[in-house]
């Protein structure tokens, strides 16, 4: 019985969002894993935005709840850290003790895309540590993303693969995603 | 028996994080409820930074797997969006099926910082939805961030608090984080 993994993602948002997903499903399918993916399911009608929002956030779960592992894309999005959603998502299905598998399209890791966001105006505080401008602690770890989302797939005997996508690709180029598909298969068997 | 709740956000990060997560901490018992706080473990010895990311990883998630309910600081941080820690954090406690809520000391919604993100250039799809001048779609709910994390807390019955705090006082006023105590107590019981 092939295993199946939630695709969590920002590219629900993208102009071309349902060429991607379909790509994304179709390389998941290939990979002899089963997709579960966002946007795969008609929206309710419903009285207002607000309602549509919680509607789509209970189909969202109810998709996670009945995958066996998750596959997060933690790309940069608008901004140096990750789609806050997928965040939510990585963590609710790590929480049912499922495999988590991460990648990113960006190579420079969470600290230097912290120091980039302050241009490069850092300094290291009387422990060591690096802070902004702001005196805020740049969490240095080595890591794509908030060591909750790294930490969380690592501990679990996941794995992490940082990409290197072209500028202006980063939201849609597949390497990445195709490697960490090739380990999620062997390793779920 | 008081129930407990785990006090996620980015407060870890500030140059005063003991004096400001202190604070949280007393102000949740004055409300009735035991905090369960990020950071108030020793973290253990390791050889590298990878592994205490790890390590800190795994006893942030066996806080939260010791607390009842969760209350996330979702204030944008360093840009227009959640802490991704604190973003992780919320769908890891909602998926264990407990009590979630969560506040933010910044008034303007998901959808506003987002078109203020692209300098109010934005336009709308022949759907009618938004979309900035990269084309990708601005969620525009009335929802303090990603669906998925307003949606996981009201659709578990949680509440939502918006506060506004002063300009420059974003991730230290305790305002809303007061409310939402004063909520999550009542519901708790």
């Amino acid at each position: 019985m092939p295993k199946s993994v939630y695709l969590a993602g920002p590219e629900v948002f993208l102009p071309n969002a349902r060429e991607i997903l379909d790509l994304k499903i179709a390389l998941t399918r290939e990979a002899g894993l089963v997709p579960v993916s966002p946007g795969d399911l008609e929206h309710p009608k419903t009285d207002s935005k607000f309602e549509l929002g919680l509607a789509i956030s209970r189909i969202d779960e109810h998709l996670m709840n009945s995958a066996d592992a998750i596959i997060a894309n933690l790309t940069p999005f608008r901004g140096i850290a990750a789609d806050t959603g997928t965040c939510f998502e990585l963590g609710y299905v790590c929480a049912q003790g499922k495999p988590a598998f991460a990648y990113t399209n960006v190579k420079a890791d969470h600290g230097e895309r912290t120091r980039s966001h302050f241009n490069g105006e850092w300094y290291a505080d009387a422990a060591g540590l690096p802070r902004g401008p702001d005196h805020i602690l740049i969490e240095d770890l080595g890591f794509i993303d908030n060591l909750m989302l790294h930490g969380g797939v690592v501990n679990r005997g996941g794995e992490v693969v940082v990409g290197d996508a072209p500028v202006g690709a980063e939201l849609t180029d597949m390497t990445a995603f195709r490697r960490i598909l090739a380990i999620a298969a062997a390793k779920l068997g």
